[in-house]
């Protein structure tokens, strides 16, 4: 269980955060959300790079998922090297020092109700 | 990040634009996608192909996305050869001269809260 | 794109009824969706087999998916040799005599706004 | 049909139990789920480790999903070794004894109208 296991590469097609939202709390914000999940004993430097319709990719944006660790990473969140404008399409594709699983959720709350998607990621490796 | 990654062909067997909507913007009126990411550095040339329960299938669909650009296309959009019709089950194929990524996503505003669903389309080569 | 596209053979893990609706229309009622497409050139004979927690396995249910053509089949609708039960879990194995796409599709409409997933089921050939 | 079918192991890289609910019966509580297929005609003996952001994983989870059954598993019910905590991120990776399909769904009901998700867990091997 303790294997390394997954992926070292990962797209995500979609991308989009809401925004507005109904709801106040972090939890009940509208986001747009890559859950990373590092079964193994190493941790994993993750880089995920950011395309646009209109504009050249920005990133790599830089994060760490620690051994047997999940990351759950906001996009919304994102702040180097340049925030990720909300209410824009956008795309993603994740890449790991060593093999991970990653999976796409969004929350999304501008309605009085909130709306979930997920989907995993495409395994590019 | 900037190699061809994805596949050249992909299916969605759903495909449902819902006939109406609550919502007013265009952000909010129901819709059904599919999202493209070209990471590559080739333009890449897009036909979409759709299917009916009850006739021949329509299309090609032509577009293109970019060299390192991400495509948000609605159905809802499509017009030439034929508009999509609304409250209709069909299915779509995604064929792309170079590798690319695809994912389809709704957004229903039918009732007043908004669904959504995404799932990775399935890859055929 | 006639070709023949997709694998004989997808299963759905998920499956479940919602046995109730606020929607009264047939598109607003609640239902549980496997929808297939067949762009090959020959008719599909589909058959589902659908199992459950606590008793035999109940198929199979016999459709068939002309060519160049999609299905969109409820489960609410399945009647032959047995309807599917509401409010029940279960899952399903689809098999086809050519190669087609599936994905899996539910709409609940419980409570006063409706939600969906989606995801392709899993294919095993 | 009765052939086994499908992979030994499974990830899901997304997780989270919704700490409320607006639903007050069974059905319409928020929770995180994953339903196991058994095809097959021997029984599955299932493994579950669940991992966190910011600890060692807990587990394993042991279940058995009978020959020709389905097992819905909600994560909401798990308490052997320990529960999982509401209202944080988690990730978990599914073993069997033979090969099973996995799928992931929630519902969420923190808001007055439920939302719904769902994906193929990834195969592992």
């Amino acid at each position: 269980m303790t294997k390394q296991i997954g992926r070292y590469a990962w797209a995500i097609a979609e991308g989009y955060i809401p925004p507005a939202s109904t709801g106040t709390t972090r939890e009940l914000i509208s986001h747009e959300t890559v859950c990373i999940l590092n079964a193994g004993d190493e941790d994993a430097r993750i880089e995920i790079m950011v395309y646009f319709a209109d504009r050249e990719p920005v990133g790599p944006y830089k994060f760490t998922c620690g051994a047997r660790r999940t990351l759950h990473l906001r996009f919304n969140d994102f702040t180097d090297p340049a925030p990720v404008p909300k209410g824009t399409d956008f795309s993603s594709v994740i890449t790991s020092s060593v093999p991970v699983i990653a999976q796409h959720t969004r929350l999304d709350t501008r309605q009085p109700a909130l709306a979930l998607m997920s989907t995993m990621a495409f395994p590019l490796d």
